[in-house]
């Protein structure tokens, strides 16, 4: 079998994702809160609307693409889509058999059209009959709770929220409703809000990292705090993230964390914050609100980052960064500083060449 | 629900701790190993004992707080908890209306006296009826193994050891007595000491990055070691351990991984070294004992770090570490040497504004 | 228990691992492809053949050992065993009383005798009656379906596949022949090609990181991608690779990917690329074949690195990479831009000690 060649490229395979529709051009324009421009050689738009989406390479008249990225501008002008979403500094792009839908948001557009088309799978009412169910865990009758399921005494499940399969939600654990709970989640010690998505194997309450050094090795400290997710925050895959230790590790409402993070104990994050894959946030330290941390950054404890600040990727946070500040680098310096030093570094690297050359290669051969 | 506002600050919600006490100051004092001073006010204390452990922003009379880190000293100053533990140079600075234990190891104090307060879920003997155990397997009586847990043919488990929910302990594994093993933990081709704690989702004993050069592309190589965890060890959630290709993978006794770790086959580590979070240790290096290894760390493979080194976070390691030095930066150097080199190259930097700024700006965009 | 002391040390534990033979002098020279030298002194070989493999320093008289690395040259020449694999360089260094296999490829010589000697445990037939198998799933009647394995509607698995315990394998995902799955693993919106392993929590095919800026927060966007495994692709144990929002992520035919790693969507992996542990790779970056991204790594997304490039371990790269370039740093530049830089660098700060000094202290005590 030859797995990449055995599908078509494009989105929403039948086989894995539903389908509905199709919708006419005003249905999509409504969903897109969009301007809609009809083809400029005045041709008719499909009879039976629009039947799906596709990437802008791909597309038929029948469907419908967007242009988010400058970068792929070329490929809107060769579009064959019956209907584009795009910003309006690309209106006169569109090529004239094409109807457009203007928008200052085309990214934003393009999801909610998307979502549109294909709808997520409903919660299937019922708890899986291999699952593990407490006798005075509160489910409410119409969560979907899947096979192997355990969840433990006085835990409470809102209305309307799926658990994965082989997920584990031990004792006491509160979610709200409409969460999406992914398989194999661990959730410990916790209390989760509304409409809560936590993908594959994210770890969720564990012990913090604490012990204190006593006479025969490390001792470990009580972990006694919770973790606190707040409405519509996402944890991505294999993500861990501990409970506190004495106060509570807290995810402020609306923000999105990526696969593979690491969130210590006690840190405080604020409202819609992003964390992106693979970063990290040691022990206490608070993050304002609309931070974002960009992949593979890490922040020592007890620090703060101000409101909307920016970590720049693999940046080394080590002390408070301001408001709005963006920052990279190991330790974190501002952008312009950064990559100045890079250029500054590279030229006197480049006027010295004899006498470092020796030295540069030898370290090479090190690796 | 708002899930951020729903629960009080502190420590220890009893929906999801257990809580012992009260303790009268005698009792305190003794598992702190501390000193008393009474309240240099002169009040009495509580007369049924101290109820719980707090912070010390919110501790009321009846509770104990501490202060370990300098940062929040005004916090104790202010405090109205009912007794402190803290070190000598804090003493002075203890409010009079509060008693205090004086003690070189503030924080060790504070959590043996959590721990006394907040004792460990006990492990509920016997085998949940959904587990798959196999008949060969040998699991001490007073074990408990949880909902889901596969126990593999041949495996041994000691005296009180906890398996947690989901748990995979494939053919052969042994573990000692007392021990943690989280739920969603795989285990395999490992012998595991006593007290050793695995927090969920760890992988240990898998297949190392094994493989050579074929004329039709990669082959693996067979992984034949095993992982050995010594006594007291602790491996943090998501972390993984490949067990060795030849040797074996040996953490050593005492040793404590923070979660996302990543340990490479035939790596050696010796006794109490700590390595944080979403740090790697590539194959086969050796660590000697008491070395510590901060965060996103990566060491390369087949090297030695010496006894007491401490690799700073993010460092990449690319050759022997000697013992007790203190490296950071990527590649490794002395933190001094680090630290100097940062703060040359800014100050030359900023010498030559108008020269490096054009170049700056440009690689800024690239962001 | 002792866990440290309580194994010999040696490969290939009988508990554990499977074992053959013993194999005379032909079968293994014929296993490896390699020429065979008698001994120098003349002595007989073993008269039941070789009973196994082992490393130098411990391998016996009927054993077979290897050398591949020469910071390891002294093991060789004090080695007792009765059979190495060696490349021609080291010919001369094999002792008198040792035969000798000598080929150009010794550590794939190595592996296939390894294998030869412990084969994998072949699959076990049938599905564990714990599993929960959809009524519409086609599983091969070859196949191995471990305990407590979900498998969705639709799916499809091709012969002599193995699943391991407690793996979800959810709707309509298709595998190849004689993959291995190990156990927790998580696999969604996925097509997976023939003799494909995936080691322990790996999780695949779950939602991409992606998601617009709404007028109420965050909005998720629909990811109508999969995920696309090639033939003989393996994924590292706690690896995330997540299905493509418009696109499909791919990851080519042979291509190995350690643990930790994170793919992000829409990624598209040529031929035999390795991905070291800890590395991540951002949405929509192309690899070329025969890529090799070390150790924690980074790329951002929407780029392209060129056939048979190198990227280092830590090194950051913000913009393409030509094909067989070789870079490292944050930001990439070539490996001997870097080391020039380093030594340039250190240089410039160790001339201006007194002026550098007090800033240098002033930043090592943040740490």
């Amino acid at each position: 079998m030859n797995a990449e060649n055995s599908l078509a490229a494009g989105p929403a395979n039948p086989r894995f994702f539903l389908r509905s529709g199709p919708f006419d051009a005003q249905a999509v324009a409504q969903a897109a809160q969009a301007t809609f421009v009809p083809p400029a050689d005045g041709r008719a738009l499909p009879a039976e609307g629009f039947k799906g989406i596709a990437p802008l390479q791909n597309a038929g008249s029948d469907e419908i693409s967007f242009l988010d990225n400058r970068r792929y501008a070329t490929l809107l002008e060769n579009t064959s889509a019956g209907l584009v979403i795009v910003a309006p500094a690309f209106a006169d792009k569109v090529p004239p058999h094409c109807a457009a839908l203007i928008t200052s948001e085309p990214y934003l557009a393009w999801s909610r059209v998307a979502r549109m088309f294909h709808p997520r799978h409903p919660a299937r009412a019922g708890v899986h009959p291999s699952a593990c169910v407490a006798s005075t865990a509160d489910i409410h009758p119409t969560c979907e709770v899947g096979p192997f399921a355990m969840i433990g005494e006085n835990v409470k499940i809102g209305a309307g929220s799926v658990i994965g399969a082989h997920t584990v939600i031990e004792q006491s654990v509160t979610l709200g409703e409409e969460c999406r709970i992914g398989s194999h989640v661990t959730l410990s010690h916790a209390v989760v809000g509304d409409r809560v998505i936590i993908l594959p194997g994210a770890r969720i309450g564990q012990d913090g990292f604490g012990f204190a050094v006593g006479p025969q090795g490390f001792e470990t400290v009580p972990q006694l705090g919770l973790v606190v997710l707040g409405n519509d925050v996402e944890i991505g895959a294999n993500t861990t993230i501990d409970r506190g230790s004495v106060n509570n590790t807290v995810i402020g409402a609306g923000s999105r964390l990526d696969n593979l993070v690491q969130i210590g104990h006690n840190v405080q994050m604020g409202r819609c914050c992003i964390v992106v894959a693979q970063a990290g946030i040691s022990g206490s330290t608070i993050l304002e609100d609309f931070v974002t941390i960009a992949a593979q950054a890490g922040l020592i404890g007890h620090i703060r980052i101000g409101e909307k600040a920016r970590v720049g990727a693999q940046c080394g946070v080590m002390s408070d960064v301001k408001s709005k500040a963006d920052v990279i680098g190991s330790p974190a310096m501002p952008f312009k500083e950064f990559f100045q030093n890079v250029a500054v570094l590279r030229r006197i690297a480049k006027k010295k060449p004899g006498s470092s050359e020796s030295s540069a290669d030898k370290d090479d051969k090190k690796d």
